[in-house]
């Protein structure tokens, strides 16, 4: 056997990490950040709520005047004003007076809670109310929510909806997030066409364009996506150029340890080779190179290969540079077969997980794209471990959470 | 205690799930197809692999010229040919012949096995294999993917990376997929101004603004955003206009159950409503209608509240005009804190779930949008259940299982 020398994937993982760098920032707009990555802390500019407000639409009142009244003994108040949202009232409660309020209507002075509409009946100027208030009932206070000059949100954060809220409650109407890493993704191969019903022998559809182009997308990163022959001049010209205009390299293809391999050599030549080969199945011949302090990731051209090599290598790295931290969740499942493996090799095997059960799907080879498909998670054994018996627990990885 | 008529939260959902209706389709190019819904099955133009071909970067040899031997007593060939990648050969293999072969490149005549250039060593035409191969050995045979003919993949599912290379290994290059449902946001409140440092008195910023139009986002449809005063003439007007030009309309605010209820009441004006006031909480002034068909979600303007309710009202019915079954994933976890709750009302109870406990965050009212920052999901109380002790097992909804 006349191997060439193969790295364990902590190892590769270890190198590669050496590489990672986050991006620059942008400001944009609120309206357009859902799902960006917070670069700063948000310091809110205001107490939230910015003054004691209605939580309801109902009566502002002295909570006293109902103390000991109920439903079969209503208290009587006489209403001497009204306050929609957005307004202001310059009147002053006394005792046994009420001022209809919309929700979200400023507090008026003397009132210390809010009756709401449903637990009152009213005749004229005239006002039941069917219930025994405590102060404060249904008042929001001034900065309850949010005090002024407090952070609401730290830097790192993947923002969701609310976050979105938040920020804008703050007082902002732009935020800074970390810019999106633009990954350009060559595809090489002499054998690949676009989709068509009309394949000349020889020729195999380019998948890898599809699947990479997204996999980079579910990385939320910005792809761009060229093509390639296998001609190495070509091949280190296509290089160069993505490496002056991208945050991170991939190409797949031309990768298998050989001595005529164009890709690695292209990056041989251009820069350093870092990682050539790993104890990984499937995706054995992944490589990883530096050009001008610019990432470049070789995948197999082989679909499945290129699919494991991207979420065991890739993922984290293009998240990494987003200052997102994420890790693949392992979650354990029990065999529903026995699974063969090898020492010395990690298993990236797809699978089909159901409640407690992970079903492997046993294929041979790494260019069954149907396998992903089919599959919903990898079965994931260490190079420790030999093989796991049917009925045994084992490590899990949802595709899922993939998603960020 | 004057309330108006509620509903349960079970009845509402039934009531609402007789206006849902799917989309048309439409026809989009397989690159922009990430995260879309397949709108009709995709049957196989080709096999996959279309010929027989070598799945590693070696030598086309017969298998029975290297039984018996192995590292210390390789087997002799001798080179006849070589196939790149995209190219054929004509020659065919005889006993103790070998053709160089790239990885993808059709098999040659005569051989039925490839070996690794790692287990050969070559001199000139001279070849050194070191390996017994069993017939069949890393070739990849016509249709051993997929079939010509076979389904693929199944409409209804949302598009993953690998789902969009077995659509192009198909042979398609466009997809039928579900139209994304415009969804017009309007928002109400004459004290709503967008984010701003200067904020006058009784002015509150419009935080729904940006968490809903986020939301609708997640829900993989396009949101339309309109903000308008609490003018019933003018509300009617934008809500006409909505339902003209979307396929669902969402409000907040004004829904309060009380008679001068303007959007309630613009609703009721230009067609039917149909729930008004749930038994939930947060988010009890929940209603729906319906204009000409088109559905008309009535949210609560509190930030919390109308999240609630597009989280249980919203989500799955624009999910389901794309033909995507959503259901919220209950989990069991173990309540850190006692949880007080009132029989016939179905709670919603913010919380942070880590491991196997969840910690409700205890706030009073449904402004606070702190709450559903710090949280990462509910806590969900049936109406039939009162309260949860301490060290109880509860259901929890994880956010993170609202990411389709």
């Amino acid at each position: 056997m006349f191997l060439s020398e193969l790295i364990s994937m902590k190892k590769a993982l270890n190198l590669i990490k050496n590489y990672s760098k986050s991006l620059r920032t942008e400001n944009i707009s609120l309206e357009t950040a859902f799902s960006r990555v917070l670069a700063a802390d948000i310091k809110s500019m205001h107490d939230s709520p910015p003054f004691d407000r209605s939580a309801m639409d109902g009566y502002a009142i002295k909570a006293e005047d109902t103390f000991g009244y109920s439903e079969t003994n209503p208290a009587d108040l006489i209403i001497i004003d009204q306050i929609g949202a957005g307004e202001e009232s310059s009147v002053e409660i006394n005792n046994s007076e009420a001022v209809k309020i919309a929700t979200g209507a400023p507090i008026p002075k003397g009132a210390n809670a809010v009756v709401m509409e449903e637990y009152t009946r009213c005749k004229g100027d005239k006002l039941e109310v069917a219930a025994t208030l405590t102060p404060g009932e249904n008042v929001s206070f001034k900065g309850e929510d949010i005090k002024k000059g407090e952070i609401v949100l730290k830097k790192g954060r993947i923002l969701r909806p609310q976050d979105l809220g938040i920020i804008a409650s703050a007082g902002y109407a732009e935020v800074e997030v970390f810019k999106k890493p633009v990954v350009t993704v060559i595809t090489t191969g002499n054998e690949l066409v676009k989709p068509t019903y009309d394949l000349q022998m020889a020729q195999i559809i380019n998948s890898n364009h599809y699947t990479l182009k997204s996999l980079v997308e579910s990385t939320l990163a910005t792809p761009k996506m060229v093509h390639c022959g296998d001609d190495q001049k070509l091949i280190s010209n296509k290089i160069k150029k993505a490496i002056n205009t991208s945050d991170a390299v991939i190409t797949t293809g031309g990768t298998a340890i050989s001595k005529g391999d164009v890709v690695v050599d292209a990056v041989n030549d251009l820069g350093q080779v870092i990682v050539h080969g790993v104890t990984i199945r499937p995706g054995k011949p992944f490589g990883f190179g530096v050009i001008n302090e610019t990432p470049v990731f070789m995948l197999s051209g082989y679909p499945v290969a290129a699919m494991v090599q991207y979420d065991v290598f890739v993922r984290s790295f293009i998240l990494k540079m987003q200052n997102i931290s994420w890790k693949p969740q392992k979650v354990k499942k029990i065999a529903a077969k026995k699974i063969p493996s090898t020492l010395g090799r990690t298993d990236f095997i797809r699978a089909k997980t159901e409640n407690k059960l992970v079903h492997p799907i046993m294929t041979k080879g790494s260019g069954v794209i149907r396998s992903m498909v089919d599959s919903n998670s990898y079965i994931f054994i260490e190079e420790n471990v030999e093989g796991i018996n049917q009925g045994a627990e084992c490590e899990v990885i949802l595709y899922d959470s993939f998603k960020v």
